[in-house]
């Protein structure tokens, strides 16, 4: 199986899917003057939108990783999150504080998630 | 192939299985009170707990994600892990320090492991 | 499919190989006095070395995770990525700043990558 690349320029593909394994590279605000609510808000947004482009969306994910500028931000970023995670599908998570490249990113988000196999067409005749 | 977790709750699962490949989410020690060592034997232990119930062992780990909060513990996890792997059964591991969410959490591992495939049943006349 | 290890001490391996997926353990600079291209330039001839001993190349890269532990070699490290990396095989990324276990340490990379399966061998017929 070959591997598939979305959104990729020079430097880095925002998706890269190998085995129905799908990996989402780092995601950020574009807008850094939000607060944690807005930026988590928009950065699952692009999980969301990068997801259906991979032909996936956010029950399949398995593994997310959490990169938090200030920890004062930790009960906001749940807030939008246990929001958005449909009950049972949680992904395995872990999050931990960290200095973000750009000062405005008061989050970043690493995600891996499943590509569901097409569902077998039945033959004419079923 | 369908995707099965672990211990889920609202906002995680500890364990993600997809395709044989098992994602065990950031480890923490439950007993903040304990020293390097303490909190690294109890995180592992966690984690042979999550394996087993997975149906996989340490001998099937195959990248391991070390966060540390101090430098100064670097020594005492080290041999911790040391005794716990098995000689030859090494994962790719990379450890750095990090700020985590509970200031009384010395250390947090996040790992994946392989998840052995049955052994193909011989016909009953074999 | 069982599993593959390369260079393999008694704390970690290398490489992992597992089911066509190759994750690489952290890369670092064996010398510590070398700025931040010469690092950058030393950790991506290890990629590019392990990646061979594991039947694979940097254009099967997936995902790759950058730990910088100075901001103001943010450039400098991407000056030479993008010089390594070929135009169109860029894996997805992810790039903090984290204080790394050797203060000497400008940077670390972490990898994972596809195997690419052998061909197909054509029938001598063909």
């Amino acid at each position: 199986m070959s591997i598939q690349r979305i959104d990729t320029v020079k430097r880095r593909s925002e998706v890269v899917i190998h085995d129905n394994t799908i990996y989402i590279g780092g995601q950020v605000a574009d807008n850094t003057s939000g607060d944690i609510g807005a930026q988590t808000s928009a950065i699952l947004a692009n999980i969301d939108r990068l997801l259906a482009q991979a032909g996936s969306d956010r029950k399949q994910l398995l593994s997310v990783r959490i990169l938090l500028a200030d920890i004062a931000d930790y009960a906001g970023m749940n807030a939008v999150w246990d929001e958005w995670i449909p009950l049972g599908y949680a992904p395995t998570r872990a999050c931990t504080l960290q200095q973000l490249i750009n000062p405005g990113w008061r989050l970043e988000i690493i995600a891996i998630a499943a590509k569901p196999r097409p569902a077998r067409k039945k033959p004419d005749h079923a």
